[in-house]
């Protein structure tokens, strides 16, 4: 399910620009960005994932001999460079922020050292993945947060868009923060918890509702949850869940209780009086259906006994905001004679103006590693241009930033705490570094998470963080924009 | 990327009480059925779609020794439950419309005729698969009606949830009227017609935009289209397009341009004029930039001079509303003795509440074709009750049918032109017949849709398409209802 898809996962025209690039020897060394446009769902972060997903990916990406017979049929290819595809690989380099890592528009997440055919052809697969797992951890962020770091349970295979839709969004809501999930295959991919209660047909398959309970807690002493929604909740299904449960408490044992429908908030006040009354203080209170980040946040708030949360389909589609708005954009490209020249694309929206030339994103802390500001640099500390100094940000010293877009905007800043530079090589010639387990890429994003002030986080209405760029990208960004007009 | 999932792709539950069935000898047969709530985007109907990738994945259902290791590693099953599991297939029957079938809220969609335990266990594959396609079909069947029967090519790859997001979305999306997609591995997967374009990058990657555009026209010269909006549409990229352009006419050879930012109505418009007074009418205009069928209605009502339209993001994800309101519920089961007694779920959410038994639905035309109204019927033709008539609806007879929930409300109607039984076998015991090609499934889309009166496919407030029960059934509910609430 997760092996790496073939390379015709590419859209059409990737394949007829490549053959395009090869016969006009044009496959120079090209440098692609990847970045987005705007934080979904009105937030103010976003969470970076499906990182090792794509490296594994990349890793396979290459063309069958029955690939290549069907572009062969297709009557647009020749076949010298089909030939050419034959022995197609991802050989470049790919520089990434760590998976996990808290991210803003603007910043590049993703750069893709390679040449003209080869960047072409990996653009699906790297937006593909990268815009869905990032959707997918960003939205169950948001629900962790809205919980007070609550226990989040991903119940999302059922209305998840496609296989991979479900295996994706379990692994990316895993990162974002959930503490398991239903969908059994996610867990043996990648050995997140797996967890469950009981469905309605179980209790209907029963003679009556108690049957059914006392039946399931036979099986499972240790894990019941009854689901008591099913008749009726307070008439019926809280009465059974006791009856259960007591037989339960007698060999040492606890129980919880799960509402899928009707009010939560006065459901879950009613079941906790009831579990209190009789002696159940331990219990706990599931709740699902139809949940997403503003619902938690209003039951959250207004104090509702809830132990967990059973999200699905908001949670492993993002809901309202289905997308994520990465885009893959040219930085820089060998134009002859092996240098790379920055290049940037101009738009009738001024929004998809880009920033030119390979860049690298500082994360910039106080001492007490309060996070305050990311500064998109120039990445050219190895080769800066002649008579000017590497483009990186060193403690001690003082800078000035500038406003990524309003020209007059800028700050002056003296780096005292840690300035990371946040793009790494993650992979190098089809090598990379051994991928942190799933829970370290969880624990990353908790702790990023910390780093931010509460304004940053809030669910409606956030904070803007600053994202700035450097004086000399500034300068560069300028004047190739005054070259162009010029040329106009 | 499409072959059958391990049947580890399932709750967690199903497996727990799977467990729980098997271990109580209750593994009886049992019918569930898969319906949705209410159709999604507003709209007036939807598009049944994903069948035969749902039976293909179904044939291969199983577990591998793999997926039984990590299944005994989790503590929660015994030995001879998982001995069961090896040799686990579903065994059972699978009713369903045809794929491509225009459907309506509460109509069974499929039904399931097996037992307890394999029900279970496909539930999640059954509505992953046929949620997510019927989703993304509907969703394109309004984007094409939008655009007055356009040409739709779907561009979603970069945007869709995941590989398989991608690539169901691709074939729903076939289904659902588009002409073609930009992903190549579904174009070879599914036979779909595989279309493009160029990329900014292309544009970027020579000196001029003239270059870039005189090197595609020589590569492709039957099929170019022009990317004009990398510098300025109106002031470089259609005069370059108008000079490329003018060496394929010299061929003999047609040519379009693609509009991606901008006001696609201003532009198109002033495009048009160009375009014409060059001596190009037959040049085609093409525009993306996520679009929606509500956007492309405004644009076709305001008479833009659209020729296709590249739709990607919005409508392989849904956009706004990304999943579909399918569930599967207990219909009938056997409690012994060979017969099966229909069950119906009670909720404290009324439209929670389900319609009991094994059911068919009879698809009501008049004798011009035009269809009038959907009934469900209780299909127990083969042994109805004693003193009971089969349940089936017979031309030139005279039928009350009910309204599903209002008691009250009821009509009375003489079957004058074919009454359809929707509900069709489509799976049994491990055989299929062999599924319709995706050209036919889509022909069967559009007949379909032709075939309801104008109203019920308008984009927004459509008119509500009656969906009726019969008497029987209606009988049937009432008395459990009743007896339900005696029990209380």
């Amino acid at each position: 399910m997760n092996a790496g898809p073939s390379a015709l996962f590419t859209d059409f025209y990737s394949l007829t620009m490549a053959q395009g690039y090869w016969k006009n020897r044009m496959n120079n060394r090209a440098v692609f960005e990847m970045f987005f446009r705007r934080q979904p769902f009105g937030g103010g972060f976003s969470v970076f994932a499906g990182l090792a997903t794509l490296v594994e990916q990349l890793k396979g990406f290459s063309f069958s001999g029955e690939d290549l017979a069907y572009l062969d049929s297709l009557h647009f290819f020749e076949d010298p460079f089909l030939d050419y595809l034959k022995s197609f690989r991802f050989s470049g380099s790919l520089w990434a922020m760590d998976e996990g890592t808290i991210v803003f528009p603007q910043e590049p997440l993703i750069r893709v050292d390679s040449n003209l055919i080869e960047s072409q052809i990996i653009e699906g697969l790297v937006l593909n993945t990268i815009n869905f797992q990032s959707l997918i951890a960003t939205k169950t962020a948001r629900v962790y947060l809205a919980s007070g770091r609550g226990s989040i349970m991903e119940f999302g295979l059922r209305r998840a868009q496609g296989t991979d839709g479900a295996m994706s969004a379990s692994r990316a809501a895993f990162i974002g923060g959930a503490a398991g999930t239903s969908n059994v295959l996610a867990g043996k991919a990648w050995g997140i918890p797996v967890l469950g209660t009981m469905a309605h047909s179980w209790v209907m398959s029963f003679p009556g509702e108690e049957e059914a309970f006392r039946a399931y807690a036979r099986l499972y002493p240790d894990k019941t949850i009854f689901l008591i929604d099913t008749y009726d909740t307070l008439k019926s299904g809280v009465p059974n869940a006791l009856k259960a449960g007591r037989e339960l408490a007698a060999a040492g044992k606890n129980f919880g209780v799960r509402l899928d429908s009707g009010d939560m908030h006065y459901l879950s006040v009613e079941v906790r009086k009831i579990l209190d009354a009789a002696g159940f203080p331990k219990a706990t209170i599931t709740v699902s259906n139809d949940l997403d980040e503003h619902i938690v946040d209003t039951l959250t708030k207004a104090g509702a006994p809830i132990d967990t949360w059973g999200v699905g389909t908001q949670m492993v589609t993002g809901g309202s905001e289905a997308s994520f708005t990465g885009v893959y954009k040219l930085a820089a490209k060998d134009e002859g004679g092996g240098v790379l020249a920055p290049t940037m694309k101009f738009s009738d929206n001024p929004e998809k103006t880009t920033n030119p030339g390979v860049k690298q994103v500082w994360r910039l802390r106080d001492e007490q590693g309060w996070t305050l500001a990311d500064i998109m640099s120039l990445d050219d500390s190895e080769s800066p241009p002649p008579g000017e100094a590497p483009d990186i940000l060193e403690k001690g010293k003082r800078y000035a930033f500038w406003h990524p877009q309003a020209d007059y905007r800028h700050f002056h800043h003296v780096i005292e705490g840690n300035a990371e530079a946040l793009l790494k090589k993650k992979l190098d010639h089809g090598c990379s570094p051994e991928s942190p387990s799933l829970s370290a890429i969880q624990q990353k994003v908790k702790d990023g998470l910390d780093s931010f002030d509460q304004s940053y986080k809030r669910i409606l209405n956030p904070h803007i963080y600053k994202v700035s760029v450097t004086e000399r990208l500034r300068t560069l960004k300028l004047k190739l924009i005054k070259s162009y007009l010029g040329e106009l």
